[in-house]
């Protein structure tokens, strides 16, 4: 299970969130609370939405607590729109190319969760790739595949209804490959302006999502940032939140 | 272009071979004297056959000339037959799935070269192995992609036909899409007691294959590991090498 | 605080120590239990006593759980007298000049604790080096300092007036500067026979340390590999403990 | 020898100058031109003045030219002064913490170049740092302690003053212990604002060093970035070129 942020509001330098707060993003990583794998030290990313087409993004492979390279970015990068991950690896390898968030064009994704019975479905899944996505499949997650396959089901269109027929699409997979262990995602997905994010799971135990923050500026978190509670809303189970700056998050079901 | 040697006689410590000859696999991952690409700092790896069921392998991003983790296990290891590699990559990203010897069961496999037209022929070339081989891929690279094909090709009962129809499924391949970039490999590839190397290429410049060595035992290296040329024999073109310790290599034709 | 085990007795294939008890190494990188501080992915190292005139030194600075470089030398290398550490920072950098074991000439040391105002007493204590020894100072960590100190106060001639000179003289320097903060440490020294290895700490808390495991040969370690009390004996505080296979080893009072 | 650059002028993104141009530093990293030792693969980094108390550092030990990090925060980071290195080691090792460009406080440095006999007069070099500068030496290289020396020697009062008496002070250390390898130099400093550079050596040669660039912004460069060798006048050697931007800059006698 992984640990992830991500911001919309006014430009913050991204320290601010993801080093400074009480339950910090890095202090996630050494020590999570909502999750029964509580180290997160298979690397860590962030991505965010500077003044050039793409994002920009900083994966690496050391724990996200040891990174002088993270900390010095993190002081010096100002955002209105960022991810922040940090990984706990459901099997895959540790590699740049396996870590949070993944970047096409102008999209970022990260995820926490699994897809069940991902070794006997990955490439039943690969083989809906069309060649010219296939080229943007760097390593081996199932986290980058299921962002790939959102672009095959009409993510530049209606990235709602991606997100919901990519996860038909990966539970008929696993139904038809009689994967009995579950499909679990919390997830987060921008183009730079707006923000979705899923709470899913085909079991009754989907990982934790909050929204809120202590400003008015938007976060959307895998666990919350301090201990007051009262600053966040949990997302319930089987729903999409839309979001972004300065305006409260949409939620509504999922499926 | 990449660098390799393999090695198969009385037990010797790999620095001997790796560190510590005139032109050692070493000094070429800085100066490669016979290919156009003179710098190997992509990666490196090698491979020994010890006393349990699979060989070891260690595989490092870091230019090999830099790694006091290989100096020193270079210096411990003793084997009758190891693998060593040096990368410059052709194109994939460096990672260290990606890196040379790939291992599967007792096999060891390293590559230097180049399928032709390789970002358009993947998937098709990835859709031929079965799902339990596929499970083994844990890179992107053509050279991990060839190694789990000699599999599919009946690796496991005739090595020799296994790397000669591989082949072939791959130049198919290349027809079929229209890839009108080379396909140059040197390869070697071993069960732990016997070494097959090969040297091939669709087009006329095959990269170099000499085996000898300065003692009684045999290399095959991609280049002399010094400038006494009397004790290399270079491998023609469209030739597939036979070799086991202390016997003569047996050449034939590849194709 | 670091976790590590030394061994001594028939040869033994690492990993049958490092990945394959209940609470191994390995297992406790990630949840160490006998510690506050639970988390020890700071880096990791081997060292090993070969054919060679040195020891073997593998280390990195990825968790020690997710390096498959780790996995398949502990699978390869057989031993008869090894160290494994898994480190937690105290402070100083994660770079592999700071992670141990340390070695220097037939020499390997590790090291659990910290030496209290170390920023304060660096220089003093460098300043005692001859330059001969300062050669040899890699990184910036306390431990590989006093490893080096052990040098200059007779390590070759006899250890364990050694190892008590050295703590003689860092609590000396500590006490000019006015540290306040404790030493602590345990940690484990050999020349490839004999291993040494103490408990010590100015203040109430010294790091634990036992001795045992579930055969006759000898296992030091930081904390039981397995919950299997009676296996283990756990040393006393101040305690200097001389060990080598074969025999039970002998426990004295270190100061 | 290393290769570096530094710039001052209207915003830029860093990647039109590290990654674009024709003799790029990226290029550099893989085929220098001016310098014996052509491949500088160990190790790089770049220091940017942002809208922070202290500039941001980005340092990896991976070959530059492979860093999907530097090129993805090259393409984002713009700024109006910044630093770029590639490393090639005179011995140190590769470690973070040995790469350039150093950063303590406002201030960056960079150098290309090596101090004669170094590992003898690192010591010496080294007392003549108060602990208060001592806890910033972080690595082992000569070039982080002559930036450290730098501050002794009256930096924030008067940089060029500062650079003259360093580089006495070194030299008159290698004149003590007999040192008769030369000091060699091409190294830039800067606090944010503006820049000083310098080409020095105790024998005939000096690393080379050139100012200018293809637009009004102001590159210094240890070598051009183009082949118009109209855009570039290279310095002389024993100068001090003080630089900012939007003047043309003043190149004195350095001693």
């Amino acid at each position: 299970m992984c640990r992830w942020l991500t911001y919309a509001g006014r430009p913050i330098y991204l320290d601010s969130l993801i080093f400074e707060p009480e339950n910090s993003l890095i202090a996630q990583s050494l020590h999570a609370r909502k999750t029964s794998v509580t180290t997160n030290g298979d690397g860590f990313g962030i991505g965010w939405y500077g003044g050039r087409q793409v994002p920009g993004i900083y994966r690496d492979i050391l724990p996200a607590w040891n990174d002088p390279n993270l900390k010095s970015l993190a002081h010096q990068v100002e955002a209105c729109l960022f991810f922040a991950h940090v990984r706990a690896s459901t099997g895959t390898s540790t590699s740049r190319a396996n870590c949070h968030p993944f970047g096409l064009g102008r999209w970022l994704f990260m995820h926490n969760g699994q897809i069940g019975g991902y070794d006997r479905l990955r490439r039943r899944l690969e083989a809906l790739l069309p060649d010219e996505l296939y080229r943007h499949r760097h390593g081996t997650t199932d986290s980058e595949l299921f962002f790939l396959l959102l672009f095959v089901h009409g993510l530049e269109e209606d990235p709602p209804a991606a997100i919901r027929k990519t996860i038909r699409v990966v539970e008929a997979a696993m139904a038809e490959t009689g994967a009995t262990d579950p499909f679990r995602m919390t997830a987060a997905l921008s183009d730079g302006i707006r923000i979705y994010a899923v709470r899913h799971s085909t079991d009754d135990k989907p990982p934790t999502m909050f929204w809120g923050g202590p400003t008015t500026a938007l976060t959307v978190v895998s666990e919350p940032l301090d201990g007051h509670l009262g600053h966040w809303a949990e997302v319930e189970p089987e729903r999409l939140l839309f979001a972004s700056a300065g305006v409260t998050p949409k939620v509504e079901a999922l499926l």
